[in-house]
């Protein structure tokens, strides 16, 4: 059995570094065009180092605006609404809901990571033909899944697009994705890799399962692996498509709380890259992580019809823990709580040292280095 | 020959208008998640009649903060790049230059439509497969063209999505969008129609072509009945296919130095529903028109090959017309000095009345009834 990978089937770097490397360029230099707003009597300025990031932010002071932060996130769900659409000829109900969730959880989850409390929401719909609107179970799901997104973080959902593209968007496909902004007031209270401290605890927020990554392969070469398809039992005795469809947890609120109750120093959205996505921070730490969450059951199913390595799965998937947060530990127990009350499990699951930058998972004797992402 | 209509080979809201009205409804519940930061010393509100429009708003006034507003806005430029597509196998050479400022024209002239300076921008990229991300011309004049489209906005770009979405997007395609914040401020400098007034005049500023509306039609139906497709001759010489790939006018500037010297009311983008849009706001005017720019070449042969009506063009393109900004009698000399000095071609071209809801234009004899017009 020839063993599957992220890279082969779906996303691949190779082309894109490059693209994404100009566009920072690029971009980088109409931070310029906020100067304007001085002569209006504010001081607008960007917070460089978070373009390219998951969320960009602005600073905004003046002698009329106090000092804070905005932040903006343009995201997309991928193509793992695909499965709902799957799972919909077999099951005849929709599954749009979920997929609404796990498009806002994208974005609202990317917005957390700097500490932003959620302001407003746009929903972005790419369909075609017309006649994909037609479905009033489909898309009674996708505005209550949306909307129950936006509760969940404590966004207002403003509108948004709902397109017919033809000859871009296949037939019967769709493709959702939006944006969101936060504020961060005082600008103080930004979550940014600058506050990264040696000793820093690394808690480990528990996630739902896949959630938005490693779809396409998922989806695709593994489906076709798997004795019964979508219908193929875990050991828990769900299906992987029932895993598959799992609501993304949204982790705003969390963190939010997290940020009104103690000291957070930085967070990290567990997305792309699996566990390397810990060490996001451009500057040197080694992050040891002592405990591990429990992966769920399809993780097992994966790795078994995927032939691949424990260093595989864990540098591609989430394997039970969605987000990270880095504290002080002072902060530990009061996290506890919060998470405990938001029903998220949270594990303080190791601490941030100085030393070469690598992630160890010492209970699974792995080891990521710098030489396994050279990419974000 | 069968006359064209844009809702024959393009949009059609028979499908979505029932979901754009649910939406309104569910969404419109999740403006009070931003009661809570009252309890952190914020009073956050949204301006619950921007929901669903051109430009999303929300009203942030504090002690700490004072009175300003923030505006959010998704858009895509729909299908206009395929036009570049087709045009770069003709020509062998990229035009996603111009593609990209169209898809952030879309954006920016939206936000202006509420007063908002733009802040910053989000660029999305969907596209398949991995390799559309290796042609080096075509990803440079992206870049290059965003960048170019944030500048002459006076929008920050901040990052953005550069997705391979297999199964969603046809192959060799890419759907373009994004996203874009700005403030304005006083919150009374909003524009909105509640400030629009009997008497106000209504200065059109001139359009370079279709902009991003009616495409699908005209990339598909109308090209296959031209003699020599996109290098059909215009009337001015030049050709179909580069009056297409014209870069649309971004009006933010303009709109922004408006604000900054004069009085103005209210504003309209004019996209889908052409000069009907002129009477998008709800209260009962009526929108008398006495003179109209002269509507550029393309327009004549669009006319001719689809075998539509004067009518038929008004109330589907801008026919010359892409932005309409509605401002008291007084302001009207200084906003002719701003557009001059934006080289953006203004015309003082009518008035606003009170009166059954229409927009009348007087030089063709054509008006425009809310029968025209039951969506926004």
């Amino acid at each position: 059995m020839k063993k599957l990978h992220y890279e082969s089937s779906g996303d691949n770097y190779k082309f894109k570094d490059p693209f994404k490397l100009i566009a920072l360029n690029y971009s980088q230099k109409t931070k310029n065009n906020l100067k304007r707003f001085k002569r209006y009597g504010l001081e607008i300025v960007d917070v460089s180092q978070s373009r390219g990031e998951s969320a960009y932010r602005i600073q905004i002071k003046s002698g009329k605006l106090s000092d804070f932060q905005l932040a903006h996130v343009e995201e997309s769900i991928g193509t793992k609404n695909i499965i709902a659409d799957e799972l919909a000829t077999i099951y005849g109900k929709s599954f749009y809901f979920n997929s609404a969730i796990d498009n806002a959880a994208c974005i609202f989850n990317d917005l957390s990571t700097c500490g932003a409390f959620p302001l407003t929401f746009m929903l972005h719909v790419a369909a075609y033909p017309n006649e994909w609107y037609a479905d009033l179970d489909r898309w009674k799901g996708l505005i209550e899944g949306t909307a129950a997104a936006c509760d969940m973080a404590g966004a207002s959902w403003g509108g948004g697009e709902s397109a017919t593209d033809r000859d871009i968007i296949i037939k019967g496909k769709s493709l959702l994705s939006g944006s969101a902004t936060g504020i961060i007031f005082p600008s103080s209270k930004a979550l940014s890799e600058e506050n990264l401290r040696d000793g820093d605890r690394i808690i480990l927020l528990k996630s739902s399962g896949v959630h938005a990554n490693g779809i396409t392969l998922l989806r695709r070469e593994l489906l076709k692996r798997l004795p019964k398809g979508y219908k193929t039992k875990l050991s828990d005795g769900s299906t992987y498509g029932e895993a598959l469809i799992t609501q993304t947890v949204i982790y705003s609120k969390l963190v939010e709380e997290a940020i009104l109750n103690c000291d957070v120093h930085y967070a990290v959205h567990i997305t792309g890259h699996g566990w390397r996505k810990i060490m996001r921070a451009k500057k040197p730490f080694c992050y040891m992580i002592e405990g591990i969450p429990v992966p769920q059951p399809i993780y097992g199913l994966i790795k078994k019809y995927s032939d691949s390595s424990e260093k595989d799965m864990y540098d591609t998937y989430n394997m039970g823990a969605g987000f990270a947060l880095f504290v002080p530990r002072e902060s530990v127990q009061k996290i506890m709580q919060i998470a405990k009350k938001n029903k998220i499990q949270a594990l303080d699951a190791g601490f941030v040292q100085k030393g070469p930058k690598q992630v160890v998972i010492k209970p699974l004797g792995l080891t990521f280095t710098t030489e396994d992402m050279s990419i974000r």
